[in-house]
């Protein structure tokens, strides 16, 4: 016999026990050591469960002895006795894991019956027709489990039994002829299993004990543990604990008991019971439980112990609590405690309240919330989606719900908003053209891409919600129809998404907003007492700005100048600027752009008067705002082919000619970022231009403006030094010119590997250093976004090359390295340098998490994820708490000035 | 007065001032002290340049009071007076630069004669005529250097006084008419200047040192500069001279000496000279000189004295000079000695003839071979191009020349050269397609891309020239016709290219072939001696293999499988595979490959029996083996227009869907290398299998094969992981099935920054790393290549953002930073792991010196850069050496085996 020991009975755990004993046996041996009503019991370990499997399935007789020496001791508790004739013990079986898998593996009831100690459990209870009711039930449950005969060949006994003898319900069946099923059960056993049921109640017990621990690697357990990654080692936990009936009558019953209401979060009891019932009663569904509050007046007494009962479970676990109990005969027995599951909002709430009540801290309240509720709390819902009919589904790829008339583009989807009509935009996939259509929409459905493909990142950025890679959805654009599932739609048709889930719904639903209620503002409150992050929101109009500075946002991390191209009027002169044949004309052109550029930046500098806006300068290639090249070929071929006056085709051709000469192979590594203001720094010039006039108008006004300006893509310091001197020559001469005088700072995003790489060299110039981790991820990891997720990506996640979507969490191994690197190589040579992130990481929680760890200024997200951030950064600070970096204390001021 | 001592007479100096006295002051100082005829002097050092500029152009009284102090000295030597009327003291004044700078910077001659000293000189040399010629040469060239009077006035008073004397040349003018001109040449100055010409000989000297000195910042000097990287602090050093000369009658003159053969490197003088003249005369080119060995009849005392000094300076500087001299009345004056400038082939003859004339050493001789010259050696050159037509000129993207019929497509340019015709492939870009075109080609010329492009890349493997981004060149695919420059040439006609200058010229040339002299044959075995680095070759077919083990290859660093699918009878079978729609037809396909590759696979093994040959796996995107969308999608328009059959129009419909399915954003960043062998297992299965029934064949014959598998594109340890598992279980199954037993290994390339990141746990999987630099510099800078060429990577070279094109010269800050990190950590974690690089950084001297430093195992190269590589790589082993690297002594292994 080893000298570990392997088997505890109640009495001797606790828990803080759980990897040993599983979450279900350190609980029930806590409750046992607060004096709870628990019936008695013992643990198998985990490791018994790990040696089982390791030794090929076999339970070692030294195990078994210790656990037939454990049962003793339970016989002397309870004082009868485990195949007694006259006062048999019975028990139940139960795995119990370490991590929650709720109904992964199997449980046993009423072992230790066989056709002698039933005799016992007929007197014992006076109740023969209870006893052949539990002896038939446990026939059934060790067959199936433990001898794997299927389910379906007890049932049809049962029904033909019951129509035999005319029988509704199993209520109504009588002692005898629960006796009659008994005997045709053991028929049935021993024909399908070819060994007659075995009465030794320890052979029982030994193969129920080595079926539960079978379970731990059924497949759907395997799939499970695979799904929320627990490891294969862990191991379950086996409980075998006396067996107390709430089916004994109506002074009996079983029943789920909430600490306080998982829904709302309100404190009251809450839950389900039935009288004279299993618990397996209450999951088949049979009768219909009934609410708890009910049990007040049924069983007032029970009641009363059940309040105060919950009360010192919430008091002793400091959470609500989910309870499991049975009556017997008058008398509460508790099976089960756990932290019960609860909405978002519930989980807010409590976590308020259960700092207010003085038994948990802030610091509590604030680690317990989870990302998922706050994903789920910071987006419209669809209420009550159970009843809906669900036509197809696709990626979850940005949170909410929407409703609206089906539109198959983005000129319609604006028409249509304009005209006040709620739209879906229903697409193949989005460009950057297809914005102002997304922003005028209340949620997009593509068929192709991915969670990172252009539609997904803009609704998320948005908040709007989106379903990306929809399968089931054909679009035939001359028909101007759509096929979701079996359904034929035509624009104007109304749909549904849950952006959440991933379903779409045919027709309109109903839906829930989002908002900060009143716990969530104390909770958010309590956040920023221990955040140490700033949290900047990424932001390219006004009205985001606005929202985002509502929601608690400290800053503009991103603001990218080049959406403010894209509306109809500006589109047609940025053309013309690119397609502009000698600098002058370009000069020309920008200087109608101007002035529309310098009004979006005041107004942007107004809404968020004393805090910082970040503005980069132009970051993507020209060609993405020129129509593209099939287009242009087809009216050209068209023009020509229809006889067209000579002076179109002449443009047509020219267009043409400059749409190819500017195409690229990997646009993504091409001519953009600052490499656009070194080679046409008259674009860069206009647009310093149009931050410095707005930012003085604005100063005039008597608000403050904080800009800083970021210079996109560079990789070399020696790009950053050139641009800095156009930004300091542009703003000199403005500032000069407005007779107006402010600070305002200059830095770059680092999102080239090489720009990590070289960060001393580079913070040299820099007065801040704003990780672009989207495209860092890209070119460290080789990955080009669109690319990858349409092609292996998923692939590579399936096979678990990679643990998750590295443009979704940051990669801390590889991504990760280059950003710690620079952060300390940068803040070495320039101690008030300032950092922070602006991918769309700075809207996940373990990236956030990042961020603070390497010791990060800032994070900036999408103004959505404001909260999200705020909580998560508090969240990461509780865990990983530093001083607050030397720059927070420094006056904010361009050293170049 | 300062302490530093800023004048230094001749006798003061060494040649190992070189910084502080110019390369010219230096060796004057050397040759004083070695005892050699030198006219006394002394020289400024480059400190009073630099104090000279930073106080705004003014030379101080107490610099000037040094240089007085020195000229005192210098009387007092010569035993004539500077300034006196008797026995006049005459100078030179010129600028010597640290750096060579020839023809920059500005020269007086004759200072010190003015209208009274004009009459010691007279009366001195007893020849009026030389003493007034030698007057009017000093006052025009203080006239146009020193104040800056346009040459063309004192050329039309010359002409003028020719003219009316009836003056054929020079010569002829007598003592009275020089007089006359002086006279002129004094109103000249007078009327151009405002001032008289000076007559005091200190404020000439005074005006004569601050124009050399203020020429060091004239406009060509600067440009010189800025493109040979000389910096700007460097400054000039200032030699004021004893004047001797070479034109007072016969028994004087001037001259050139080259104590070698600067063309052949045979020992020999070599040299031209001018009876009767002044250095000047030579470089006007007024009279033709002699050569050097006529001076052996003509003065043989001097001759005599020349051939000594000549071997005494050999002797003394180890290297062969080249020395400007002067005779004044039969003795011989030294002027100057330097290195000599010389061919590729004189260099490489010389320094092997030193070290066996016990000079130098075999170090000494490697060390001076410069990358220039290598890359003249290695290519067939143009003999003769002076007298040749140059019609257009483009980028040098591959050096070599070559002549050949002009054809316009691939297939032409091999169906030609089968039937023996040579070709030049003219085409605006080429593809991966084209491949087997190039090959066929004598050379390549196009009127797009850049040093980088496809086309480039693929010429310099190949070892033929290539001109890249050729303006003048336009093609009409149509027509069959070209436009080069001014001429309009059919396919067919005849042009040649010569790619080291870039230059293309009309009909055929004579064409002088590469060739591994006794003398480069020596030298190559000295670099072996020292050479610590292998040089590896990439090879992707047989023949390059076999002429890469020729030129010293140790063994084949990358192969490309994927050429190998390029050619006419494989390529349908490719697309067909890719074009599977199902896994099996898939496979069915792979097996008809299967004994292609593996016959590719066997000879290459048979020709490198004994040496590693890596091959790396699939590595491009797939897409690149169809045919571009817009032909096919033209294709079906004539098709469905045409009314084709149904089948062929399906059939288009297909292929046209598959292509764009396989279409990417990005594709440098797409579904290609591992990725492919993730997603697509049974293509690197075949290959595989096709490597290992390869070698075991091979085997069979008794020759020794050692295969090394390289997985492309890994960014993660478990793509490794996988891809490693899934070549060992091939090579198992294989090698049982042929019952054969080979060592092999498996490696990776790092071409993904993250694998750099990532390196020790990539290491636990690799037998060895490959840097595949090309790919690393695009990902790390975020370059495409083919993008950054045409786009702005001109740009940025132009503006000296980039120093050298990261693409030519690998970027030691950013990419070698990620290289060095990943064999630290990769070797940290398995100290016997090989590590090599196989980009194009392989064949350039700068980046082979790199990876000596970091302690790489091998590079490897194109076959035609193997003598460039071993020589830069002893070259780099003598500057920075290391003990061999762990991996060398210890036996091929794989670990896995």
């Amino acid at each position: 016999m080893s000298a570990v020991k392997r088997v505890y009975r109640f009495e001797e755990g606790n828990c803080d026990m759980g990897t040993l004993l599983g979450g279900k046996g350190a609980n029930l041996a806590e409750m046992t050591r607060l004096g709870l009503p628990i019936p008695p019991g013992f643990t198998l370990t985990t490791e018994v469960c790990r040696a089982f499997h390791q030794a090929g399935g076999q339970l070692t007789d030294d195990i078994f002895a210790e656990i037939c020496a454990a049962l003793k001791v339970l016989e002397t508790s309870k004082q009868t006795f485990f195949g007694d004739e006259d006062n048999p013990l019975l028990v139940s079986v139960r795995s119990g894991s370490v991590s929650s898998m709720p109904g992964m593996m199997d449980t046993i009831l009423n072992l230790g019956l066989n056709d002698f100690t039933i005799q016992g459990l007929a007197k014992q209870t006076g109740n023969e027709g209870f006893a052949y009711d539990c002896y038939r039930r446990f026939i059934q449950m060790f067959g199936e489990i433990v001898l794997g005969i299927p389910a379906l060949h007890f049932d049809k006994h049962l029904e033909q039994l019951k129509e035999q003898k005319g029988r509704e319900n199993d209520q109504e069946v009588t002692a005898e002829e629960w006796k009659q099923l008994v005997l045709r059960y053991h028929w049935l056993v021993e024909e399908q299993s070819g060994k007659a049921f075995p009465q030794d109640v320890y052979v029982q017990l030994r193969m129920a004990v080595c079926a539960v621990l079978r379970s731990w690697n059924n497949t759907r357990a395997k799939v499970y543990r695979k799904l929320y990654q627990i490891p294969d080692e862990q191991g379950t936990a086996v409980n075998v604990q006396a067996m107390v009936f709430g089916n004994k009558g109506d002074n009996c019953g079983t029943g789920v008991l909430f600490t306080r209401n998982p829904s709302s979060g309100a404190k009251e009891l809450y839950g389900e019971y039935l009288i004279n019932a299993q618990g397996e009663d209450v999951v088949a569904g049979v009768r219909t439980p009934r609410s708890l509050s009910e049990l007040g007046e049924e069983m007032p007494e029970v009641y009363a112990e059940l309040s105060r009962v919950a009360g010192q479970l919430e008091q002793h676990y400091r959470d609500m609590q989910d309870v499991e109990f049975t009556v017997e005969n008058g008398k509460l027995f508790l099976l089960q405690t756990r932290s019960g599951k609860r909405t978002a909002q519930a989980a807010v709430n409590i976590a308020v309240a259960l700092v207010e009540e003085g038994l948990i801290t802030k610091q509590e309240a604030v680690s317990r919330i989870e990302a998922g509720h706050l994903d789920q709390l910071l987006h419209r819902s669809i209420e009550g989606p159970e009843g809906l009919r669900v036509i197809a589904a696709g990626l979850p790829a940005s949170p909410g719900a929407a409703t609206g008339a089906v539109v198959l583009d983005a000129d319609t989807a604006e028409e249509w908003a304009k005209a006040g009509t709620r739209t879906i935009l229903v697409s193949s996939e989005t460009s950057p053209e297809d914005i102002h259509g997304i922003l005028a929409a209340e949620g997009v459905l593509t068929s192709r891409g991915g969670m990172t493909s252009h539609a997904a990142v803009v609704a998320r950025g948005m908040g709007k919600p989106c379903i990306c890679g929809c399968d089931g959805l054909a679009i035939d654009r001359e028909q101007g129809t759509i096929t979701l599932g079996e359904h034929t739609l035509r624009q104007g048709d109304v749909i549904s998404l849950d952006g959440t889930s991933g379903q779409v719904y045919l027709g309109s639903v109903s839906l829930s907003d989002p908002v900060v209620s009143p716990g969530l503002l104390k909770l958010l409150q309590y956040a920023d007492e221990f955040r140490e992050l700033s949290i900047y929101t990424n932001a390219d109009t006004p009205a985001d700005a606005a929202k985002a500075r509502e929601w608690g946002a400290e800053g503009i991390g991103l603001c990218r100048t080049e959406h403010m191209f894209f509306s109809d009027t500006r589109l047609p002169i940025v053309q013309a600027m690119i397609l502009a044949e000698t600098k002058e004309e370009r000069i020309h052109q920008l200087g109608k752009i101007l002035p529309m550029q310098q009004s979006d930046f005041e107004e942007m500098f107004r809404v968020m008067h004393g805090l910082p806006v970040t503005i980069r300068l132009l970051d993507p290639p020209l060609h993405e705002f020129l129509p593209n090249l099939e287009q242009i070929v087809e009216q050209y071929r068209a023009a020509v082919a229809e006889g067209s006056d000579k002076e179109e085709v002449q443009r047509l051709k020219r267009l043409m000619a400059k749409v190819r000469s500017l195409q690229e192979s990997n646009p993504m590594l091409g001519l953009r970022g600052c490499r656009l203001g070194l080679m046409f720094p008259e674009i860069y010039d206009m647009q310093i231009e149009a931050i410095f006039r707005a930012a003085a108008t604005v100063v005039r006004e008597r608000l403050e403006v904080r800009p800083e300006i970021m210079i996109p893509l560079v990789g070399h310091p020696d790009e950053l030094k050139a641009m800095r001197a156009l930004v300091d020559e542009v703003a000199s001469q403005v500032l000069s010119e407005e007779m107006k005088h402010f600070k305002y700072r200059v830095g770059t995003m680092i999102e080239v590997p090489r720009a990590a790489i070289v960060a001393d060299a580079i913070a040299e110039h820099a007065d801040f250093f704003s990780f672009g981790t989207n495209d860092l991820t890209q070119m460290t990891f080789g990955y080009s976004r669109d690319d990858a997720e349409g092609k292996f990506l998923n692939g590579y996640l399936e096979k678990r090359v990679l643990q998750d979507n590295p443009f979704q969490v940051l990669d801390e191994e590889g991504v990760g390295v280059l950003i710690q690197w620079a952060v300390d190589k940068g803040k070495a040579r320039k101690f008030f340098l300032k950092t922070g992130l602006c991918g769309e990481h700075g809207g996940d929680m373990r990236s956030i998490s990042f961020c603070q760890q390497i010791g990060l200024d800032y994070v900036s997200c999408s103004p959505y994820r404001i909260p999200y951030a705020r909580i998560s950064a508090a969240k990461a600070a509780l865990i990983w708490p530093r001083r607050k970096q030397a720059f927070a204390s420094l006056p904010e001021e361009s050293p170049s000035l």
